[in-house]
């Protein structure tokens, strides 16, 4: 399975896209979406819709998977963010694509076993899962990667026990 | 000129057509979009950005006005109320209209020249600027409405600046 991993911000949007088969995962391709923040609000949130439509559309991933980052520092903040990932999570399911949603400390677990661990943790978890010869820049699309990890790792999860189940 | 306004939401947004020349104002059409609490936050984004997208395709206003509603109660509703939002003005932007953004004081202020007016105030003078027999229902419609009409207002405003200024 591929799939786009989102860590959604309004002057920056992280993405990778990650493919997994096993407990094989490679980077198929990652970089980052960047808004002006001279640019009107609309402007903005229509680049980062768009973005994402043509990045899905150029990459064609089976699922897409974004962060839940409601723990902004205030609620100014959290508006801000909200409508942003508003535009990218609309951006992908124009293209008709599932959208997953994680916490941050769900995605920390997943890839670090530990809900809580540094970003650097994150970031040297995602090198080493996804093979990688040095951190992804921007730290954003580190963090993306961390994220359709997170997916793909859930995926598994849930397979399992449906498979346990039978 | 025609003006849809949007007063944003994640369970109901509501939005309201008027057309203003000169003083007079009138209503061109009004109602709500709902999306259920119990679907996909991606399903409830794109049925939001989806209809506004349909909305102005309909009804063809010139421009479009948004509240800016960050005064959530809390960061959490902010996040949610901003994605809400940030899918709206997506849907208007992929119609290629400007999108316009007003705080509640100044839509109050704008309608009823009292910045913090209650919401029966403002309801009141929509039914009066607009010469309707009663109240628009939704309550999210009227504020709408208002939204409209504070973007007429700021227009005429500019008009006259920019004309005094010549």
């Amino acid at each position: 399975m591929i799939v786009m991993g989102i860590d959604p911000g309004l002057g920056t949007s992280g993405w990778a896209v990650v493919s997994g088969a096993g407990e094989t995962h490679s980077l198929l391709a990652s970089g980052a979406i960047r808004t002006r923040s001279g640019d009107e609000m609309a402007t903005r949130l229509l680049i980062i819709c768009n973005s994402v439509r043509d990045l899905v559309s150029a990459h064609n991933p089976d699922e897409v998977a974004i962060e839940d980052v409601f723990l902004a520092k205030d609620a100014r903040a959290a508006f801000a963010l909200g409508q942003a990932r508003g535009a990218a999570m609309v951006g992908a399911a124009l293209q008709g694509l599932p959208v997953h949603s994680y916490s941050a400390l769900q995605v920390k677990k997943s890839v670090t076993g530990n809900g809580h661990a540094s970003k650097d943790q994150v970031s040297y978890m995602v090198v080493r899962l996804l093979g990688l010869k040095e951190a992804l820049h921007p730290a954003d699309s580190s963090d993306a990667a961390a994220i359709a990890l997170c997916h793909l790792g859930h995926c598994k999860d849930v397979m399992q026990v449906g498979q346990g189940s039978i």
